[in-house]
């Protein structure tokens, strides 16, 4: 099986278990984990922040941000097929009490205007707005990598309205990697960042939590309420520190990777790439080829390719660290067979 | 002044104070008030509806429709600048723990396609869809009448996804009077429906929630939590009574008065009309006459007359009850003067 | 029927049923409603508050205290058996997300020891405590006044850990007129204060909430969200003003029957007066005489008395300006028959 | 340093390191991870549920079920001094909205007849019992074993009650080697089960929660909200197979530390033991001794021996996997020499 379906499927290298074997470890819930502590120090020390936490998964690490940030009867302002409104459950509303207000956005970026617009008034009907999510790179648009001009931009107007800014930076680093801007830099530009070690790092569990000193003290306690409060957690972060310290820059092998495929899929009939292909994501539309993107799935699977969809008729290819140019090729030759 | 900022504003007439003063009471809480009883009676039975219950204000009858059908973790469909999303200060999440799914819509109505395609699939990463949540008239398009045709479809589809529908029918009586369609029509295409006696209906204070018996009875229990469990709240319901009986066919006054006052602003050179005119409701926007909302509704404040903005350079007036045609008619003499 | 099961159960005196038919209204959601304004005022002046709010129940006057004070993921510290715990449905947890950390009284009172061990630790598998609750009179304890000194201890120790004080006076007047200590002279150590006045003050609907103005500022907000914001509410605020200006002195009468009921009670055989009965209540065990609860309510019932469970072999009659001192005598002839 | 805080202080064996170096892995969140689906099906057939799901931590495995079993609104039972309710940072109700209503047991055992009469009954004002929790062994008791026929009397009741029954049984295979009752014994008696990895069972990483099929699909949904879907868990779950396969038997050398430890502080003035020490857990008051229990810990420290407080002059001591025969001696003899 050549699986496509997300960057979340690699599995750890060799130097990864290896580190995961040798970790030295401690309680991580009385901050003792020594690999921990070094993860946190060199993930806040990459983002430029006072401080970071290791979370079991994005997911997480995007809810504390919103519960360290916000109280309940707020409003929220994130893209509206944002990763946080569109794939983690409600849970904004569940635990934080949130309302998201959300904003049709342009490859992933929102319009500051438009965001402007969405913050609420001094109205006794209205909620208040807590917060500004960001998404970079932008997931359901494609992979997209949201310009640092925007993020610009949307930071400059939080400030004036005194609202914090989080960025969902679970695939940050490939934005940083396709336009050459240090994830630093982006960094700069919002209150705290969420990264995933676990996606195109290719570490096996984790993410990390960054900001202020006290947005990560406050924080831990959500961390551990949400039961991300782990205790020799250092035999995971010692893969997470691998994946953050080797294998950032292959991330342009994935890039490549999703360009030869998008090239390769636009040139056959039927078949229509709907994204720029900024990173690792290709968004194929099936629809003139005659086929719902299940369809087309089940086609590719019994085929020995692994999708997901994405929409009626649109299929989501992740490139990864385990699939090659090689193998990349394979699938165009399978895929160009069966539209034909 | 003349006051057009809301039809909230309608004082109630000597006939319901004298209503108020006869009134048999008792203890709602034991649902021993004979004239609650015989409101929520009457409510039912307008609506056919199996049951109804008096709550203190259209929020909470919201509140409750949302309480009662959904679990935490849900997701809600509504049209994006409905009266529960844009005006419950995020209550929805903040009580309910559910997420909104913002459609926009035309003249307040969904289209039914969107909708559909809205609901949420079975797929771990996102909340089930637990509501469909419709406004007739829809107040920020301008009190507009949503189709009965609109309400039909969506219901359809509801039936096959098995997801309930709530009507926010704050104005429903407008509704029902605009189009000659009896508000037991509409509320045929709803699980439960909500409406309030003290807008254009004049009554003080109060508004009525229906649905099937167990609904109410579910629904009793969130209202005592909200604090919607009154005392002798006959003494309120009694002028519900009399607005529920003698109220709704003179809405039609107000609709008259709404286009008289629509007619003659479109007229006048820099304003412009922003919605079709079907209820009490009427949007106006200042742009090209050279003046902000704010600045119009100061100055027209200075003339004796009251209206809200509804956005940066659209100005809400609304008819009711407590102003008169001729009043309607001064009111174009003094916007006349002002924006020559 | 002599109805004892609850001073909520008063009807309006003419006076009142006159005063909501001369209200001056206006829209309190706009904070226009003048007969709100000074019902706010006076209940602001009586308690020494800065501020006060006019809510449609006791139930939502404590709730907005604990969604004012608290912050999601705290605990507050109240009586094992008081109103908000036992009574409120759940609703601090359901909606302000907080934990309740009950101590068992006694006659109502929390031993200040066990409240300062019962302020959590800062720890991170702890919820920081966030507001201390009390309540006078204390309704299961039988309507028993806590002592002044026992509020004063609490409030200081409340001062050096500064957390919160919010008082449910849903019966602080009957404290009052049994102590003889004024009600400004209880609220002086409390942040917050709750008083209904639809109890033994005999208004038809409604309760004050009262702190600082900031306090009540924030207040305002939750009481929309919970659906308490009314539109000409000052035909219920009216009955209110007549309660509070005339009712409260008269209450002695109330304390006075029900000490008449419990000395009565107590000689029959089989019956024992559980509480100490300071003001309105009286607490009956009928387990010797061979009744639970709710045998000895029914037999009460088909001799015409009213009264309600508060235990498996518990009975609680409350007394109230629409029972008689004549009436009380009526119903102890009764029940000696009865137990006879 | 020899840690006597925790049993979660463990650090994981050579055999353990070696199953993270060697596991299989998949992506969990497709439920594709080999060693994952070994470890739930082993975790279920142990404790004889249909099904069984690994989470980061026991917090997260009780909060998931109470977010499964209950909804918003709704009362549990628990005892005053349970795991759930005492160190999981009021996340009951901050994320399942439940208000807890505390018995306080007897060495851990709630009176099933003060369960019965905490159910609530159906009545408008209180909330509906959606859950009884039991904790076994039972931390704050001292780690005691919760006898058998109460969970049995406790499960008979709610079954005619319809209430589920949770067991936070983090320490679970302690009170079963300490009775040699099968931990599926136990489980009979509960409709869920948590239990840890981490803490006795010495790996590092990881909890379980078992249950129905339904439940636990159910509970993947709640989970993926929490942030608990984890990647490649397969290299935490390998050494959580070796735990449960080969560190069972092991726990009752732990146990007979502690009765070591238990007796030779019972002898020292001043010092007395305040649990029964069923399991690992040893309670010491350092009251009569002059000490505070900081003060005490302090002392410790300084030997090189550590523990936690547990009341103002309570210091718990753990025994585990990673503290000798040897050391409980010396721990003897260095605190002997101090409370000389």
């Amino acid at each position: 099986m050549i699986d496509l379906r997300s960057d979340t499927v690699t599995k750890p290298t060799s130097e990864m278990r290896q580190a995961a074997y040798d970790a030295a470890v401690g309680d991580d819930v009385y901050n003792e984990d020594p690999t921990i502590l070094e993860l946190e120090a060199l993930a806040a020390d990459k983002l430029g922040k006072e401080a970071a936490m290791f979370v079991p998964s994005g997911t997480q690490g995007n809810q504390i941000a919103v519960l360290t940030h916000c109280v309940s009867g707020q409003e929220i302002i994130l893209e509206a097929e944002s990763h946080i409104y569109f794939y983690e459950g409600a849970a904004i509303a569940a635990f934080a009490g949130v309302q998201p207000r959300t904003i049709s956005g342009t490859r992933g970026e929102m319009d500051p205007l438009t965001v402007r617009a969405s913050i609420r008034e001094d109205d006794i009907h209205q909620p208040d707005t807590g917060l500004i999510c960001l998404e970079n790179t932008h997931n359901r648009s494609g992979g997209t990598a949201v310009s640092l001009e925007n993020m610009q931009e949307i930071f400059a107007l939080s400030r004036e309205e005194s609202i914090p800014v989080h960025l969902d930076g679970a695939r940050l680093f490939n934005a940083s990697i396709a336009t050459g801007i240090d994830v630093k830099e982006y960094a700069a530009y919002t209150d705290s960042v969420q990264f995933c070690l676990s996606k195109g790092l290719g570490a096996p569990v984790g993410s990390v939590i960054a900001g202020s000193a006290n947005f990560i003290k406050k924080g831990r306690k959500w961390r551990k309420r949400l039961g991300g409060g782990m205790r020799q957690a250092g035999i995971i972060a010692a893969p997470g520190l691998i994946a953050l310290r080797t294998m950032v820059d292959r991330l342009a092998e994935d890039h490549q990777n999703a360009k030869l495929l998008a090239s390769g899929l636009q040139e056959m009939a039927g078949l229509a790439v709907e994204n720029n292909v900024d990173t690792n994501i290709v968004l194929v539309n099936t629809n003139e080829a005659g086929y719902t993107a299940n369809q087309f799935i089940e086609m590719l699977k019994a085929e020995g390719v692994l999708a997901v969809p994405f929409g009626p008729t649109v299929v989501r290819f992740t490139t990864h660290f385990d699939v090659s140019t090689k193998q990349i090729e394979v699938v165009l030759g399978k895929i160009n067979r069966l539209v034909k």
